[in-house]
């Protein structure tokens, strides 16, 4: 009898602990402030930045990870926000209960950058070029003030203080998010305890620069883009289009794309026909591209392009000066077959904080998505991870 | 007295051939043609394309090295036009007397491609949109119709029959000119005996395809291109510097950019006041593909990308049909880092080859350009070159 009850029990709290353990439900938080002031000296009223947390903080509110966002992405790093949701947030395979970074012991956090990419997802709160200045009523345009990684930085630490917090258990970040990780540990090195780079690098060399400004030239050469203002009128979505195309272009590697992309036929009718016409390679990275523009704001992207590309950690006269304040511990985790932040760039920097004595730990994430492994080939991590976040 | 008189004519013998020693002058000549029918089935009337050529056609007309040009190139591809020419076409350092492709055994000949980018340069003789249509007495804008790696094959071998040549000891061609080359082996095996191919491959994959698309499509989003219809007004000079730009930018690796283009220095005034100010290495970048820009056709890149896109060698059904007609000795030398025509595409080429029992020779050329390895590296390849050419 005891053993029956026991059973059923054992049954009912499986059945009602079912969806939880499958699901991790989120919530968009709002953090809001009255007036922010960016690292280069200008001043930007009413800032407001969406947030996520996962697991729960603990009393010495001393379990914080921090997950900082790529380029393309927002604060949405785990979980779902209902039944309803497609897809979990995007490191969903690393963040979770019992997970390399486990939210049974860690409380987890992640912020919408400002001038986020995409405004118009319902998902994402950002301030930004699109926003409406308070002291005119209308959007800004290229009114904002150019902002950098520091500023990102920043307005997460104004958040983190507000709820009580001093002090960063790891700061961990892909891409435009490992910026902001390394940036994290260079700029306030007192908060922090570990910081992960993940596809990421302590600076952008010549070659990277002058790749990302090609996703601000296809923007500016829309005619609609009219020098960036266009919040009355059609908005530039061919140039964001072409932006977005060569984002996730360079994003992937031939060895997924070429096997994503059906073998085109030869000498394809529609290729003969005009060179108006898209071959079907082309249809495939476009029609998802230009399905995806209107949820993107053309100049948020010119915003957050010139923000990666002033990009020196700790923006002191050399990247060496800026590495030498950290004192987190460090994980790089580059992709092998990144084209778009190639991995001798985080190389680059694990070597010139071994050189300045720091504790430096490097391995290369493989996998057929070039770039994008750092998102879709993080499993592979996993455990590396959760040791790194066990480290004293 | 005999043997003064022998020293003195020795001398004026040397002081006569000296300058003809260190430059070979070269002049442009034109081959026209009253209509040519395209491998897609339409005809184009009054065709002309420019040529070049270098050393002496011997009797038996058997000693033919046929140069292909790539996508920014032309039929330049040795010696000097005359002694104000600061600079000698792009392949001086193996073709030439004595050299790789020894000009005093083999008479080389290089053609301007139909389409050719550069239409407004004065040494290029080209027929594409931007010709008059002999019907209209306008240029032909997108009612030119597309043509293919094949027609450039087809009307070099209009001329070459023209002067009662019937085959090639050689073709020889980097990256677009390697396209060439091997269609020149799988479409005419009886005339090809030796097919080099330098920073090539036999057809262009999905990834690639992709990524020569976005040089079109920064055509296409200049309001000037006004769907090719700008002969009237003016040129979508934004929309070619753009794409200049990216060729440019993918065709060289870090390793050369990043050493040419001067450190930026931490957070530069310039950057932080707008994100329509150029950074220094998008200065380094777009200021010379600005100046470049009047000189080449915007729709004339559209039809060559297009070319490219639909190259598979042979024009069969598969690739590996296409090559199985080739009879031609091959050597493929693809750059160790190109990032443009990666070397995993001449070296599935070069595999098919051997599977299909061909003779098939691959070494990769190394240096710090990139992709243009293949021009400003090939030295390094000259003696592998002359003892290719050499072989039986």
């Amino acid at each position: 009898m005891t053993r029956l009850w026991t059973t059923v029990i054992s049954i009912a709290v499986l059945l009602i602990s079912l969806p939880l353990a499958a699901e991790q439900w989120v919530e968009k938080k709002t953090f809001s402030m009255e007036s922010y002031t960016t690292h280069g000296g200008e001043t930007i009223k009413d800032v407001k930045v969406g947030w996520e947390s996962y697991g729960t903080l603990n009393e010495a509110k001393d379990n914080v990870v921090l997950i900082t966002h790529f380029f393309s992405g927002n604060s949405h790093a785990a979980g779902k926000y209902s039944e309803n949701d497609q897809q979990a947030g995007y490191w969903d395979a690393i963040i979770g209960p019992g997970k390399a970074i486990d939210t049974d012991k860690y409380y987890v956090i992640s912020v919408d950058s400002l001038v986020n990419a995409y405004p118009n997802l319902p998902n994402v709160i950002t301030t930004g070029p699109a926003s409406i200045n308070p002291d005119t009523g209308k959007p800004y345009g290229l009114d904002f003030p150019v902002v950098t990684i520091r500023d990102f930085v920043n307005v997460q630490k104004a958040l983190l203080e507000d709820l009580g917090i001093s002090k960063l258990h790891a700061v961990v970040g892909a891409s435009m998010g490992s910026l902001q990780a390394i940036e994290w540990a260079a700029a306030y090195p007192d908060w922090v305890e570990r910081m992960v780079s993940v596809i990421g690098a302590g600076s952008l060399d010549a070659w990277t620069i002058m790749g990302l400004e090609q996703w601000a030239k296809a923007i500016k050469l829309d005619p609609n883009w009219n020098g960036g203002d266009y919040y009355n009128g059609d908005a530039p979505l061919d140039g964001v289009t072409m932006a977005q195309a060569m984002i996730t272009h360079g994003a992937m590697h031939p060895e997924y794309i070429n096997q994503a992309v059906p073998q085109q036929e030869t000498l394809p009718e529609k290729g003969l026909e005009s060179v108006t016409n898209e071959l079907p390679a082309v249809e495939w990275l476009y029609s998802a591209s230009r399905a995806r523009a209107p949820l993107a704001d053309a100049n948020h992207i010119l915003y957050l392009v010139r923000a990666n590309q002033l990009f020196v950690a700790g923006h002191q006269k050399t990247l060496e000066d800026g590495l030498k304040n950290i004192s987190a511990k460090t994980l790089f985790l580059p992709s092998s077959n990144d084209l778009l932040l190639m991995p001798y760039m985080a190389e680059n920097t694990a070597n010139t904080l071994k050189e300045l004595g720091k504790e430096v730990q490097y391995e290369e994430i493989s996998g057929p998505w070039g770039h994008l492994n750092g998102l879709f080939s993080i499993q592979q991590k996993a455990e590396l991870l959760s040791e790194f976040l066990a480290t004293e």
